[in-house]
């Protein structure tokens, strides 16, 4: 490793940052080597105990557990990641390219191996990607003071074990879920089974998406769950602090989709140049592609605005305000339908409240366009010509009848999305906003055609 | 609460109801109840046994629990709230208006209702408003074994017994936290202090936001946080159940505050009409109002327009491109900034990667401007006139402006509200469209007037 380390590197003694990190939280020591490059981190961490190091390279914030691996001798990277649990080290190999992962699976112990490659047959983002194999099962015809011993003696291999699941002792199917705290209550001569929860455990199958395992989590509070088989043989078990690092990456998913972009898991000084723009530029061209029919609804309005040029004026601000009004409605909808506050169902109750809604505040903004016209006719910041007051009621009513539009394109879209099967939060404020464009200068030269009839058109 | 019942509802027998739910689980039984008018859900309540009934109103998703509280006999709802633990009655205290909150406390035991009362002066959305204060802690002197024992008794009364706190015999100030997992795998005879992690406790005070609690618990792979006071004795701790709760509440928050608009947290369907209306006008106004701006950029360009009508039909597709780049770049940045993976210095290290990918991205739009009005010309579709290569070129260098503005400044937005103190999720995607069109509007006849002096201008 000597040689890939420049002079500045080398003068950090990896040695004595071991000697630092030591005394210090496991995860404080993951926002350390975030900083160190990837070669440091790695001499750093072959010069820790071996439990630190594994401690350490466990942690899903570790940035370039990846490279660090890949940096280690073979005989070290082989000795960790058979250390390292099961789901963590698959998420590693996820991210290491044929030929070295089948080579540096190959150097792992049988057992950890096979484990990995059970995890690794996961698509990303579902239960049984974040599934970790070392979980604590015993059989049914087991004591509560057997199973306690049992966990004495297992301890230090498992994730966690506040979840203890029990099993049929021939079939060896998952029967009942018991808590550590259920245990340790109960009496050490009772039959497990006693001590178990009298409902069937909750459990998901490996295909579940990661989103539906955390809803599970918060609905029925729990600190694990288990994934099972056709056959209800516990494959292995997703533990709560997994489930928040989920929850957190689909929330920012969630808010760079409502965007108008395509997600990105990396931090965002991480995100390579060219792989940015793929993810940006993708919605952006989609999206000005579909802007472009304002340009051909324009041309058709074109003799409208040659003789009413007035008119061209209120042109943003007309549009900005409907697309405005449909964000925030898209904005409460994909977060209800998100939380199954509501469902495909519901559609037309949320319409028969976004109809007045719209009205509402559509007439709130019109009352305030036509004060602005009146205001800066009168005082003379600006003359609107001698039918300013048909203008004013043109921008008014077409303002009522754009916020109206666009709070039901905006709170509907999302029911049109998942009806059709995509991501409800795909509905993103760019999209709303150039659905509700066109439709908008349809309304506004609309309105616009029936007030100044005989005036200005 | 007899004749509070209509004929359909006493159609449903509470008793009956309530005989069905105790065979599933409690977290079913609040989906349940939830579907219920408050009267009947009471009435179902009413007839559970009291253990079952306690255990469905601790749960967070129970959405008319104050409403049923209210609706029980005095001595019910007192016996039941006594029972409740004691975060979520404050919870349901918080939502009970006065006299009605004084009269109910008062009628609990003095124990409960000083507990409740406690947590009542924490502001909401404070680690103090989230805690529970029924906690095992043991002094430093006790053995595990002695621990264990204790803990055995006091389960039945303690919200999570995962995590037992370690305090001074005389001073009664945390010394250690040590995780039942590691009392279970320690020698009865040993001191307790010896199963505890080597290191400082990790600790908040009662007034820290929830948002940086849950980072503790990513950061950690914690399942409680204690809550300590300025002299380091425990108050209450913070369990990951009401964390999740918190970290889904947050990030609706952050995605009806990027759609601009006030955060609710009601439900979609209970939001009252009157206080959407509120929630929505205000930013809608504010936006509004500053949108106007574009109205006066677009009157002192009239003569432009005037001269060069074909100008205008590009004005909306220009301006949607700026907000929508915009709205990208603040929608990556928010996320980064509210995950701590970027901090305020970073500022220029965003602004670096901004201004080349806003450039390529411009660039992008802006060859498939050309080609579009190129396309349009030639294919007779359209006649932009004899400069028609002069307006697409205008066009196109418009949209290289005006998408690295819109990168710039939607990146910058959430730094720029971060450093005068505000949420950098107030950057909502229609404020920065609103921040990005009237400098689109300048760039875009900026450009025109350069490329397009001498013959249309």
């Amino acid at each position: 490793m000597e040689d890939t380390r420049t002079e500045a590197e080398a003068a950090l003694d990896p040695a004595a940052l071991a000697a630092a990190l030591v005394r210090d939280y496991v995860a404080d020591n993951v926002e350390a080597l975030n900083r160190l490059p990837p070669e440091t981190a790695a001499a750093v961490l072959a010069h820790l105990p071996r439990e630190r190091a594994i401690d350490i390279l466990d942690q899903a914030d570790l940035d370039a557990a990846p490279d660090i691996v890949r940096l280690f001798p073979p005989n070290l990277a082989a000795s960790l990641l058979t250390g390292m649990a099961a789901d963590r080290a698959a998420d590693v190999f996820r991210q290491i390219d044929e030929p070295a992962r089948s080579e540096l699976l190959s150097r792992l112990e049988p057992e950890s191996s096979a484990a990995i490659r059970r995890l690794l047959v996961y698509p990303p983002n579902t239960a049984g990607s974040i599934m970790t194999t070392e979980f604590v099962s015993v059989p049914s015809s087991w004591t509560v003071g057997q199973a306690l011993a049992h966990i004495r003696k297992v301890e230090r291999t498992r994730e966690t074990i506040y979840a203890i699941y029990v099993l049929d002792p021939s079939s060896r199917r998952l029967l009942r879920a018991v808590t550590l705290r259920r245990l340790i209550a109960a009496e050490p001569e009772a039959p497990i089974l006693s001590a178990a929860r009298p409902q069937e455990p909750i459990t998901v199958t490996g295909l579940v998406d990661r989103e539906e395992v955390a809803r599970l989590f918060t609905k029925y509070d729990l600190l694990a769950v288990p994934v099972v088989d056709a056959a209800g043989h516990v494959l292995g078990i997703v533990t709560v602090d997994d489930v928040i690092d989920a929850i957190l990456e689909e929330s920012s998913e969630d808010v760079q989709k409502f965007g108008g972009m395509a997600a990105i898991e990396e931090p965002y000084l991480q995100i390579g140049f060219g792989y940015m723009i793929r993810k940006r530029a993708g919605w952006l061209c989609a999206l000005f592609i579909s802007e472009m029919l304002t340009a051909s609804a324009m041309q058709s309005f074109q003799s409208e605005l040659e003789k009413a040029l007035v008119l061209s004026l209120f042109i943003p601000l007309i549009m900005s305000s409907g697309g405005n009004s449909g964000s925030q409605a898209t904005s409460l909808l994909i977060r209800s339908l998100a939380l199954r506050e509501l469902h495909l169902g519901d559609w037309w109750r949320v319409a028969i409240r976004e109809l007045p809604t719209g009205i509402v505040l559509g007439a709130i903004l019109g009352v305030i366009g036509i004060a602005r016209i009146a205001l800066w006719q009168n005082l003379g910041f600006y003359d609107y010509g001698e039918h300013w007051v048909l203008v004013a009621i043109t921008v008014g009513i077409a303002l009522v009848g754009i916020v109206t539009f666009g709070s039901m394109a905006g709170s509907m879209l999302p029911f049109v999305l998942q009806r059709i099967g995509f991501d409800p939060a795909s509905a993103s404020a760019p999209f709303v906003a150039t659905l509700v464009d066109v439709t908008g200068l349809v309304i506004y030269f609309g309105v616009a055609t029936v007030i100044l009839r005989g005036t200005l058109l």
